[in-house]
């Protein structure tokens, strides 16, 4: 098996669509919209929970928790394959637009967000 | 500079929140609401194209998108890392259970979901 | 039976989670969280679609929207009820500003979002 | 004015997008991912809020909150006009099977999902 990487996976998962002709159904519209199904799910384990339940989960929660985080990963990097984006690249770049938008003498502490800072 | 990986970026990310004691605000509840959020800006940017339209994006609206979708892959990677979940390597495992779930015969062109099947 | 309207529902829902001391959850917090993961189950159901096709639903496939569509209504009404908002009176507010946003005779045929518009 | 109602309200943005000639772009698939894209900036008001903080928001920002809530209604009953469906009744239909899902002597205090009791 080949290493893991996110490069490997997404090339995996569009032989995935491939395989079942499923490439017809996975315009960027219709996997935004699976991408956006799956982070609702996503919310569902969460909602009731308070903050602190949300970093102590238990072993069968925390599975669940990271096969729903593992659906969002497919998703967005089928959408990367299909907007031919390299998302990975693309993260590497607003990380360090955040880091002159947010610096950290200016907003430590403080969570509102860039447009309400003056 | 270091290799682009998304261990290496989840490691910026956690230094990032920590220079500015934003950890605080990372619980899992949050961050999940926070992917969700970015995840709405995704959708806005399709709701109204069409499938053929979200294919073909001009090269402004591709980047605004690749910036959301790096927004999400942000927010993903630092609920991986709060909850202590490696996120690629559960999609290669949801991968294999997909794979047994949609055999390529059984599925071909059938955007059925698996618990509408027999 | 009451005749039928938002604000004899926004009250049945609030005895609803009083009868079941359901309020310690329902923090507009997590009812905006519940209300988004409404919202995915809804997509979930368009996500494979394709716009001719949702406007079509046969009738197991239609009642199974509505109820999604309810449970949005719902949590909506909920979240009212805890902000003390009036959310219809907000929708007409809206609307009212939509109508100077959006002139008729500017956009007519085009949905681009209003920021776009100089 | 007539009395505000969600069937005349209803009735209003039906007007609003016909003058506007956007019942093309108002496919239910589209409706849909409006209304997810709007719950999404629902989410980004509360997601680095407390639960304490989410219950007593300033005047300025529950006005702000109120608007997405409008925006969440308005496309809300988009969708039930164009699907043909009674959101109203459906959530009043959706309540009953609540309260036969949700026993008050059963459930009380506890906000585990109905497929997770036996």
């Amino acid at each position: 098996m080949s290493v893991q990487n996110i490069h490997d996976l997404s090339e995996r998962l569009a032989a995935f669509a491939r395989a079942r002709d499923w490439e017809q159904f996975h315009s960027p519209k219709n996997l935004a919209m699976a991408l956006a199904g799956e982070t609702g799910e996503l919310l569902e384990h969460f909602q009731w929970l308070s903050e602190a339940q949300s970093s102590s989960l238990d072993a069968e929660k925390k599975e669940a928790v990271a096969l729903e985080l593992a659906d969002i990963l497919i998703y967005l990097l089928r959408l990367g394959e299909r907007l031919d984006v390299d998302i990975l690249d693309a993260a590497y770049r607003k990380m360090a637009l955040n880091e002159s938008r947010y610096p950290a003498d200016k907003v430590r502490g403080d969570a509102r967000r860039a447009e309400e800072y003056d």
